[in-house]
């Protein structure tokens, strides 16, 4: 019993699940508001590149695709900073070249998850089929099928929303007593620009980085992408003397990026054009909870809690969603309530805590990270580390290159961030920084973690 | 042009709101989903005692229906606490027998503010006709009459939600990007009992006081109503040994009130059928921005700003917002845009700021108001505000019996706050205490107010 569920969103993570799940011999059917994707355009306007890292490749090995992702996947082995003036300056990531995020295209990886989804007879994957409401306490979900204007009902063991931020199935949880839930925008908007490849195919900027300009309260950054192009996205500030909702002329958008900008004016395609044509965007938090009702139903990855992409985490921490639910099925079977309870527990206060470092990280990214006592501390972290691999781990690893819990990358996080602090005040180089008070501090207040 | 408007709900806020605008000349229609109340039985499970003092009389006052409320409300001049053992104890709210809060009865009050609304002829309510769902650009919103299933669309040149915490035009502007909310559930619940009148029909308790058993983590309260019976609330954690949830019994019930409110045993009526035949309550802060959308939409009330009920405020701050809404069409007209924005400006600071005050006096009421520091604090800012009648307001009095925006109440309390504990830090009588500190304090900290 309880062997037939239905997935609502068949995203990154709903494609993804249902693989998981169908391993586990389960009958799965995905119901998908959007036409296939394999067979026509690509929606506009959502982020079109994702940096996919050790927690989404954990999941993506664990349902055999990973090997032939890396091929589609750009490895970024740091941040190529863009100051208004003067020399590019790289940042590393990771300890080594062996510590890189890739580069991924959303929508080759969704449409490679669908194929190999399909693979399996116990998945179906029902397009044009928008979710309308759902009965949490039978579990019938409703749909509307968009090509016919069908109105239908689909009865299943167990229901798991993975409908993305405006998730459907959450609407109707949000009426129970005791949901809690919250959205909250960002004061930046975001508009998606791009860089073509250069005449001979190659890229016209050093292809393996994440490249950044950071400016303050704006940034504009750029990924790589197979074909030699990068994608671009400013993030900026509606309101304000220069923000998104003032720059409403070709002629100040060009102004803007030559004032800010200037090595990027040769590159962007169209940039008066595309400033214009191309949609502008909105970055929000979602949180909630709990994310089940009874057996009935449950919520996964940005359904359950959508985050800004400032941490490149979002597909990550909704894979690991799949990851720990498919942990807790093997431990308690089809008694679902105790499935998704302990997924629940286990998960909640993880994604609190990358939600709350994917905020902190906008900050460092636009900010902070062409600030000279950053990078001193950038420095006095790579040595901490050195000399204490198991317990000093930088907090970008820790959320990047591990799969620590997030909430332990955030904790820790914050106490290195106090020694670190502790470590550079008054200090303008490396060389006049105490280490041995830094081992001291390193002992005092941290235990080894690996 | 722009004088017809929709209502959506008319119980407290929408029935006096609608008064406001007819007296502005307004065509009004009202459409709400319950049944005419005054036709029928009154609706259970919400909190039928509420609590009406200086801001709420203000705008009834301006709508003309003080007069005939006043006489259907019980004044309530302080607290009463009920110890477990030991002497019942008062606590005045105001500084003498001239301000007090008033027991106010919501569904008579509701009855009225319809028999009100209904004397004008441009006002029309249209009862059982539930909201399914507005076009925000166009102003249409859609309504299924319930008893005739009949589905229908109205026009208008405005709309304003008075719909409740749970308003349905609400969830529309949910999917407008930049709009911010949350609903925040305490993990308390909440059911209400009943103490009878006294079989010669007076009160078996003190008539006018708000009756307080405070226990920590929980309380008990009750309030007078006309015919001598008490409307008896319990405030409980769901969770826990002795938690709502593990209270499942008639026997572990009778034992919970026999063992916290011992006194209260021979009062309440059928305790312990009542119960589990009594609902229990949800009780939750719902917070939300922007209030409105371009000149179509506003919120108002509960729809944009539910609040725990345990500064008495929920209604008073409502009826607030009408008060502050009819200003801003005094100075705009039927420019909504301008009407909405200002009113939105205006009230969402302070809105904000009543959801914290009411939050932080559940504590209070729950576990300070019986402590022996609280209480020396109580002395010293009643002797404070006998020395600075213009400057040391009490915050409970600024919130009460003042018109002070909200936010002010807030922020000065905290002064205020911070000046009390400063002068009890460490005394165990008025008699210690160092008033001439306390001067230099309140002269170096805070203006004047009134």
């Amino acid at each position: 019993m309880g062997n037939k569920i239905t997935l609502v969103g068949a995203g990154l993570a709903g494609s993804l699940l249902a693989v998981y799940l169908a391993k586990k011999g389960f009958e799965v059917n995905v119901y998908e508001k959007r036409s296939d994707m394999r067979k026509g355009e690509v929606e506009r306007g959502r982020s079109i590149n994702l940096a996919l890292s050790t927690r989404g490749i954990f999941a993506l090995k664990e349902i055999g695709l990973y090997e032939e992702i890396k091929k589609i996947a750009i490895p970024m082995y740091g941040r190529m900073m863009h100051p208004v003036e003067g020399e590019l300056m790289f940042q590393r990531y990771g300890k080594d070249d062996t510590e890189y995020i890739n580069s991924v295209s959303r929508s080759v990886l969704n449409m490679k998850l669908m194929d190999l989804a399909e693979q399996y007879e116990n998945i179906k994957i029902h397009f044009n089929n928008r979710c309308t409401g759902m009965n949490l306490e039978s579990g019938e979900c409703h749909f509307t099928n968009d090509n016919t204007g069908e109105n239908f009902s689909v009865t299943a063991d167990t229901v798991i929303g993975t409908d993305g931020s405006a998730s459907a199935l959450r609407m109707e949880m949000l009426k129970l007593p005791g949901f809690n839930f919250s959205q909250t925008y960002l004061e930046h908007g975001y508009k998606e620009l791009n860089i073509p490849p250069a005449q001979n195919g190659g890229f016209r900027m050093e292809k393996n980085a994440l490249h950044i300009w950071p400016r303050g309260t704006f940034m504009l950054i750029a990924l790589p992408n197979l074909d030699g192009s990068f994608t671009c996205t400013l993030f900026h500030p509606f309101k304000g003397e220069e923000g998104l909702n003032s720059l409403n002329t070709k002629e100040k958008a060009a102004e803007f990026f030559k004032k800010y900008f200037p090595d990027s004016l040769s590159l962007i395609e169209n940039l008066e054009e595309s400033f214009f044509t191309n949609p502008t965007g909105n970055l929000m938090t979602v949180r909630s909870g709990p994310w089940f009702y009874k057996d009935k139903v449950a919520l996964l990855g940005d359904a359950a809690h959508a985050i800004v992409p400032f941490f490149g985490q979002g597909m990550n921490a909704s894979f690991e969603d799949c990851t720990v639910l498919n942990q807790s099925i093997e431990k308690h079977g089809t008694d679902w309530k105790k499935v998704y309870s302990e997924y629940y527990d286990e998960r909640k206060i993880n994604t609190d805590a990358i939600a709350d470092l994917a905020l902190e990280n906008f900050i460092e990214m636009r900010d902070k990270i062409a600030d000279k006592r950053f990078l001193l501390n950038k420095q006095i972290e790579a040595e901490l580390f050195k000399r204490f691999p198991d317990t000093f781990v930088p907090k970008y690893s820790m959320v990047t290159f591990y799969r620590f819990p997030y909430s332990t990358a955030l904790q820790r996080g914050n106490i290195q961030q106090e020694i670190l602090d502790a470590l550079s005040e008054g200090k303008s180089s490396i060389s006049e920084v105490d280490f041995s008070a830094g081992e001291k501090l390193v002992k005092d207040r941290l235990s080894a973690i690996i």
